[in-house]
């Protein structure tokens, strides 16, 4: 593979405001842009039912949070944009994972670490208010990251434990299945820009003190209205140094506009001005953002319509995924032979034959066959849709060659065959 | 419900003896043609994950045991008979479930504990080459048996405690998201009948003392042949008590035929002779069901095909049930209102609203009223102590809606009307 895969998890827990918007999503969306990259993004909700028992907010969230990166630029034809619990492969995978990962590992992860020493801060029993799902969050997120084989995991410098223990994962299930996983490197950042709040502390829901990224017109101006800032009168010259205003000004503008500022404040500009400069600059970036935003909460089946399709996207490379790690561990169809069972070791890996599926000048979508050196060995018809030709893949490795006659184009008798034994070298690979 | 449901796992571990049959398979499926009883039967080969990595040995045993089972008189057309793997609203379930268990009753888990006591035996650190999957077990049995809304569970005396956990998980889930599962019970038979293998002691693979339910005939006959006796000699009497054989031969024979050889023992037949007897005895039961055995090896893909209509059948339990969890928890279709997400509950409840009690990450303790489609109703504010908050619901209660608003989050005016209809209906109900 050329391009390299990213996947980011977001947790649907409540609207994001000013601070999550400049520092995170919008580069993240700029990030999507960049040819030869792969990205994958999707809505945690197995997740937020670690910590949010309330459905109706779990439910809320999850279109709050959808909407605020559809509005915000995401694109869904560039990004595979999905919801966790669409992808039923990834609560199977996160069993097969808990097989093979150690429980000390898991003792081990900083999440449960810090639940287990505010325990024993107040003095209650080490696990008390833990449950089995926080302390296996690791695995899930496991699951998230190698069902896609995804490369780099973008977090927080927090997070990198958890895309470790996603690798050594990956590299024990290697280790007893043959290769299956890529190992996942996380990505980190150090340059994420914070904003700070209408107190001048980091913007932030523990504070108090954000700006929702939504929030109304008239609203947005009132909070901006209330960002602290000196007693210097108009006239008087101004600090940019340490000014909450000016670091908001400067995360959404120009240099030349950021310049301009910059010579106002030494000028003397009276702080309801600046303010005014700075709920324009602002609401120029977020209007039309939050015009579609506003949209999408309304039609909330639009962006049900959209994560639908982000997930059968998902799910193209998931099902088939899943086959093959079922069959790895000896999840496999009765009717395979039993006897050539055997893990898929790196050298017989080469060996076995593969599916391609691709479009024709005819507009149709095929698959073929392919023998490791490259002859070709089934031939399909042609499907109006992509998705048809998966699901022909699917039937035809879980009712073997006889029973698919239908879906491929005439074989003679020899080659009848050769194909019958790749599909079974294949299922038993 | 008026047929109390049933629900047995079977670990795909190899193929069963003589002891198994008799003991365990023979009056299983004996049960399974009562009336006004609904049994499910299922290949637990996740489970078999967690002990065996050896994909070719899960495969394989998952057939003979399949076939084993069939062979043995097991009616897929009474029995729901599936396999666990394909059923995938099972690991869902394990993830929800695992978001209501506290970890520290899987801590004491029997399994869990008899390998750390092992581990601290021999000085290892104690979770040293425990899996996640092994801790997470109790767990995924669970999912096993409420997915189904089992009532009884038949186990071993050994795994009550694994049916206590599941009862506390469908209790947790029920208390956080209303009604949902039924309380399972274990229904422990105490009677079970042993068998004495070759060398007299309890017929049991760690003893390599036992006789696989189909060995060949010829096979069957030789082991038979070296059952160990007694050197009394043809014509000296024998003693039934403490004979292997003779306790064999009994749990084959009819009441008449047992009195038989009890005369014979007393009139002193010969070792050889009442051999001969047993073999015939176990090979005139054991011979029809040989043949269906053998058939089935030879036909895998009858097999498969058998368990593919036992999932197809046991989804349609399962997946609508695994529809109302999701959207009990928060997992629904965005494209429905907030407020409309529940499927039909039990019809009693659909009218009742409740109150919850919870904790949330600031510490303080809240209530919500809560409709019985799940969508809040009221919202508290947050106390120090949980006293407080059950105080502050039996205040709302006695005083109604308008003299408590001090103990809640401000309610918009529909919003205030439907919550004052809810309490007067949780009041009447």
């Amino acid at each position: 593979m050329s391009t390299t895969r990213f996947l980011t998890g977001i947790t649907p827990s409540g609207a994001p405001h000013l601070g999550n918007y400049a520092g995170m999503m919008r580069p993240a969306i700029e990030a999507t842009r960049t040819p030869a990259v792969e990205n994958f993004y999707f809505l945690a909700d197995y997740h937020a039912l670690i910590k949010c028992q309330d459905p109706a907010r779990v439910h809320r969230s999850t279109l709050e949070i959808a909407a605020s990166w559809l509005a915000a630029g995401l694109d869904p034809e560039r990004v595979t944009f999905y919801r966790q619990s669409d992808i039923p492969e990834i609560p199977e995978l996160h069993w097969l994972l808990s097989c093979v990962t150690g429980k000390g590992l898991l003792n081990r992860a900083h999440a449960y670490k810090a639940a287990q020493d505010k325990n024993q801060e107040v003095g209650r029993e080490q696990d008390e208010g833990v449950s089995a799902g926080l302390f296996m969050y690791p695995v899930l997120m496991g699951a998230d990251i190698l069902l896609f084989n995804a490369h780099k995991v973008p977090v927080g410098r927090d997070q990198i434990q958890h895309i470790e223990m996603a690798r050594d994962m990956a590299a024990s299930f290697n280790h007893l299945y043959g290769d299956h996983f890529v190992l996942p490197e996380a990505a980190v950042d150090d340059q994420v820009a914070t904003l700070p709040g209408l107190d001048g502390r980091k913007m932030s829901k523990s504070y108090d003190n954000t700006i929702a990224l939504f929030t109304p017109r008239e609203q947005l101006r009132k909070l901006i209205g209330g960002i602290l800032t000196d007693s210097r009168k108009p006239g008087e010259p101004k600090e940019t140094e340490g000014s909450a205003l000016f670091q908001i000004y400067q995360a959404f503008a120009s240099e030349d506009e950021t310049a301009a500022l910059r010579r106002a404040y030494a000028d003397g500009i009276a702080w309801g001005d600046a303010k005014q400069m700075l709920f324009d600059r602002i609401d120029r970036e977020i209007a039309p953002l939050r015009e579609r935003y506003d949209d999408l909460l309304a039609h909330p089946e639009h962006v049900e319509h959209i994560l639908q399709a982000g997930a059968q996207r998902a799910r193209k490379i998931a099902t088939p995924f899943m086959q093959e790690l079922r069959a790895a561990v000896g999840l496999r169809s009765l009717a395979q032979s039993a006897g050539s069972g055997k893990p898929a070791a790196k050298a017989t890996k080469a060996a076995v034959p593969s599916f391609k599926q691709y479009r024709e000048a005819d507009g149709k979508f095929y698959f073929k066959l392919v023998a490791a050196d490259g002859h070709l060995l089934l031939q399909s018809k042609g499907f109006d849709v992509p998705k048809d030709a998966g699901q022909a893949i699917a039937r035809l490795q879980q009712q073997g060659l006889d029973a698919c006659l239908d879906l491929l184009e005439p074989l003679a008798q020899e080659a009848h065959a050769a194909a019958a034994a790749a599909l079974q070298a294949l299922a038993t690979a």
